[in-house]
């Protein structure tokens, strides 16, 4: 059996090929119009005949409908992903949130093995999370949009309004790279001996992980993306969480992914593997 | 079949034998020591002869060993609760939190009729929360404690330092009834026309009503609990939630327990039907 899996994101699809992390072929491409990354996608699945693809995406999205739907990302709102997908590949296709799909990775492949409740959330351009609770992804009416929890925000300490457009300072508006860029002028990357810089970072990331603990109480929170390759910063993140639950709710282990940059893309492989 | 279920909480104890809300024997009586009180729920279902029993209790607790564990309430930390009862009833007792048990009594009888994903959140002396995902309760590695989710605090306007005694400003700290009674001076009863402080509980409940839904996604959330009984409250709330979402996410249907007081206690009887 081959499996076809995209990790369908804002900046770049990362598009694969096989069964698991020792079995892929890789293609990454950016993300341009809808119409012109869809074709390139639909190509590169052609040329490999598989039998099935996993999407996980960037969203909001509808997945029963198999759309991108509110997204301020210029002319992706209300992209067709699957359908026009279909139109070219006649074989099942899973659609699913790019973190929901980076949990089930982890969950296979990595730190999640043999978990069935926990939390992937990543800390990149924006703030999501996928949740696993009882060995099933938390989907509800929709699915997660954990960056847009609202976390205290003190504005003698921080006066940056926060960069989310449509809620402000929300958790991905204090604390994903964009709000690291907004308020500080420069990217992470180039922050990194700031400490005040990192300090701040911890906080929010701590309250927001605290929030997701106490309505979901998982056995393990994933933290990856980006922002989270600063050093020591999961470590600054750990401690803050275990302070801010104060003892009355045990804190989960806080690991990196297992499956660094490439959870996603498996992550939507294994999306395929259960869409048969 | 007779089944009993039992709505433990840290104030009074509700016991019932029946099997719903047409067919069902109460008594109450009040929570003094542990000993005295699982001594009277074990008398009372010695008298009706029940197959199973169902226990929504206080929390936090320990759902495999039985236990309630960290409550601050005096006598009751490590309290044995099905230890004890299983001392004298031969039947099979189901262990939950309160605010599960009420969940599944809203579903099975209530407000969450044909739901698989919901939220059920009580405010009362403290604030907790049940959630439905795929059809099953939520446990993770424990339970949830949405009370004790963080969420945003304007001092400037509320200068209020919390009545949590773990951690002072959270959701519950903030907003249950505990924490308006040490807020104004006297219980929410009394403070029945006092617009301005309405209007904060409103907002409060809704940041923490918005947090449960970017984390589990519900299809409904159901508001219950002695502070929800203020007149207009539940109108607030809903209001106050689409605002916050602001159209990014689709706010859920907010509406009041359909089993009313009845729902903790209807609920264990559902968990003793399912321990069957």
């Amino acid at each position: 059996m081959s499996l076809g899996g995209i990790e369908a994101g804002g900046t770049k699809w990362v598009c694969a090929v096989g069964n698991g992390p020792d079995d892929l072929t890789v293609v990454t491409f950016p993300t341009t119009t809808p119409d012109e990354t869809l074709d390139r996608a639909g190509m590169f699945f052609a040329e490999h005949d598989v039998d099935a693809i996993g999407v996980g995406s960037f969203g909001p999205i509808d997945i029963a409908r198999g759309l991108i739907t509110t997204t301020p990302k210029p002319g992706w709102a209300n992209a067709e992903v699957v359908g026009t997908l279909r139109a070219t590949l006649q074989v099942p296709i899973a659609f699913d949130t790019d973190v929901n799909a980076a949990a089930l990775g982890e969950q296979r492949w990595g730190a999640a093995v043999g978990l069935d409740s926990f939390c992937y959330l990543t800390v990149g351009t924006g703030i999501g999370g996928g949740v696993l609770a009882g060995n099933a992804l938390v989907h509800g009416s929709s699915h997660p949009e954990i960056g847009h929890m609202r976390i205290p925000h003190d504005t003698a300490r921080d006066p940056f309004t926060g960069s989310c457009p449509y809620h402000g300072d929300c958790f991905e508006g204090l604390a994903s790279g964009t709000a690291l860029r907004a308020r500080w002028g420069k990217p992470g990357e180039e922050l990194a001996d700031a400490s005040d810089v990192w300090e701040l970072e911890a906080e929010y990331l701590a309250l927001g992980v605290v929030n997701v603990v106490c309505t979901v109480s998982p056995q393990l929170v994933i933290l990856g993306g980006g922002v989270m390759k600063q050093p020591s910063l999961l470590d600054a993140v750990r401690e803050r969480v275990r302070g801010l639950l104060a003892g009355y709710v045990t804190a989960p282990e806080l690991v990196a992914p297992a499956l660094g940059d490439r959870a996603g893309v498996l992550g939507a492989i294994e999306l395929a593997r259960r869409s048969r």
